[in-house]
């Protein structure tokens, strides 16, 4: 598997017309122009908006010319794409405030100077009515309703408004504007590239390449959204991150590595046959997980300060998966009573000693009273000092 | 009935927001500035092309301020309206070609140079995008896709464009960019003249009335157009426009009447009663609306020489209504045996010599020869001299 390989098949969704068709051109040593288009929406991103990032920068290592395109214009306008809800277009002032902390952001992922970035308002605020008529006579109403976004709406009689049917229009004609030959995306932006892909054909006799990466789940295995917590944000500090990625549920592990990190394919495979046949432990390969996106997006000395830091917070407030159990019927204890009937203390003065010392811990509290007395709950755990754990089963008096 | 009255009622279909409101205004002695916009998407303009011209004028006779608006950007755009079929945007070229006829055509009706004209292009040319899309942000998808016209389309699978749906805002925006208190307009521009209804409540808190006029009806009393040749252009000449006048059928008198000349309302009810009793035979009261209708988009002079020439032709090509009959089995004649037969002649000679003075028709052509054969068909008719008909009705032999 080489570059061009991994560049047609990793984190991509689809490609148009076809991956052969892009894969003889990639081949035949043609350097192509090609750009990625964000709306400045939002001010925080997060490891899901920066996928196609990491394909611009594939194309970029290979020597392809690739343009940075902040929609300062669409952003105006409002993309529906993927929302049930009319957008509302964002102000100028927002606009502006938005593309500083996103192309600080981008940077992350794409590191280089050699990117160019563009800001479409350049040519769409220059466009006049006459070539958006034009614009507009190629494609049919029909066309725009079928998408899922407004057949949801018009079921449940929530409007959609003319402008959103312009969107993809303005869109599209940034691909005219720069005559690229191919444009990156998210899959949920394939309408709107293919209106440009339609454009270059009418516009220059054209035949531009969508290519559309796949979606990063988030850290629970579901859609990655802000509104579900699961995501983890470029702008997280590296120890939050570090800890986030921690987190995600286990069989997020390949995912995680092969979309958010620059680590080999092949490389990634055989992580994951170790995985499989337990010769590495996921708390383990979550660890270079996690180093791994922190380097990439910060250094890989802050990725190592942020393990450091982990490390010592994880030893010191981790409980065990699994601790033994103590079954009692009753609920009522003293402190002392309970250690010692629990065999947590081997005499009443070892108990002391140790609830003196703040070696004793009922769930997360810490017990300074020798002569406390407790009800206990069923599940309630007692900890004393840094690795014996032991849960209450409380069982019904018979 | 005075002038106002006439204006709110006469080829008036609806008024919004209410009749009532607009009578209120007129009344107050207000001075509305108001407008009609056309497109000019043909060169000849037919007499229900102008009602709305009427309508213009008793504005004008009244002393509001009166515009002419001439769509010159529009007729780009194209509107949708009332058609099946997408239309195509007309050529510059083809755009100042049919504006220089309109408005001689239009001037033929207004007459007077108290006329503003203006030209959207003034305005719509130099709309940018950020203003389309504001524009298009506040009407929907849903309320376009109602429209009659789509729903055809869309149950036909015929594409609907992008930029019709644009054109509604673009006509609407005339009345924001003129800033009128009113348009009038057809009734199939109904929903264009609501577009800009709404959007002047929103860009200049003002209540636009609407005005619109009923279709004047064709020639059949079918919808007039074009192409079901029932139509009365304003550039036929004199003689022409007279004689299809006298064409119209007898329903349609009071109507044209009432929509194609500027008689008071109630002469016209007078001469309907005349022509309901019998007191006016209906041929008399055609000449007096053929003579109305030439005087108003001609001269009084042009009117009169029309009508003396209609008159001149009109009784040397005259067939009656009604015409004797003569019944007979047989079908094939010598021509003399016929004349003699069905009383038209009362001797052989007398036949002969009718013949030669080329006296003698069968339906519309002259008959030369004394000893030709002619096969009769029912309804066949037989002319002698100037004032005698025949009209052959063959009969089954028994």
């Amino acid at each position: 598997m080489d570059k061009i390989d991994e560049l047609l098949t990793r984190r991509v969704d689809k490609i148009y017309p076809s991956k052969k068709a892009l894969e003889k051109v990639l081949r035949s040593g043609k350097k192509l122009k090609l750009y990625l288009g964000v709306d400045p929406t939002g001010t925080n991103l997060h490891l899901g908006h920066v996928i196609p990032l990491f394909k611009l920068k594939e194309f970029m290592d290979l020597g392809h010319e690739v343009i940075f395109l902040v929609g300062d214009f669409t952003a105006l306008c409002g993309d529906p794409s993927g929302h049930e809800e009319t957008r509302r277009g964002l102000t100028p002032a927002e606009i502006e405030k938005n593309m500083a902390t996103y192309k600080n952001q981008a940077s992350k992922i794409l590191g280089s100077s050699r990117i160019k970035i563009k800001y479409n308002a350049e040519w769409l605020s220059r466009l006049t009515l006459k070539e958006v008529i034009d614009l507009a006579s190629h494609f049919t109403v029909q066309q725009n309703i079928e998408r899922d976004l407004f057949q949801k709406r018009l079921k449940k009689n929530k409007p959609i408004y003319l402008h959103e049917f312009l969107y993809p229009l303005l869109q599209g004609y940034d691909s005219v504007a720069m005559n690229v030959d191919l444009e990156v995306g998210g899959s949920d932006q394939t309408f709107n590239m293919l209106t440009g892909r339609t454009l270059q054909k009418i516009y220059h006799q054209k035949e531009k390449f969508v290519l559309t990466v796949k979606m990063m789940l988030g850290t629970d295995g579901k859609t990655m959204s802000k509104t579900s917590g699961n995501t983890i944000n470029i702008l997280d500090k590296p120890a939050d991150k570090f800890g986030k990625i921690m987190s995600i549920i286990d069989k997020m592990i390949i995912h995680y590595f092969e979309f958010g990190t620059h680590l080999a394919l092949q490389l990634i495979k055989e992580l994951e046959k170790d995985l499989k046949s337990g010769k590495i432990h996921p708390m383990e390969l979550k660890k270079r997980l996690a180093f791994e996106i922190v380097k990439t997006h910060h250094s890989e000395k802050e990725a190592r300060q942020a393990q450091e830091e982990f490390e010592q917070v994880f030893q010191k407030r981790k409980m065990p998966a699994k601790m033994a159990v103590f079954k009692t019927k009753k609920r009522e204890w003293g402190i002392i009573d309970l250690l010692i009937k629990a065999s947590l203390a081997a005499s009443r003065g070892e108990a002391k000693r140790l609830i003196q010392q703040g070696g004793v811990k009922i769930n997360k509290s810490k017990i300074k009273d020798q002569k406390l007395k407790i009800k206990l709950k069923d599940g309630t755990v007692i900890r004393v000092g840094k690795k014996r754990f032991l849960k209450i089963r409380l069982v019904k008096p018979n």
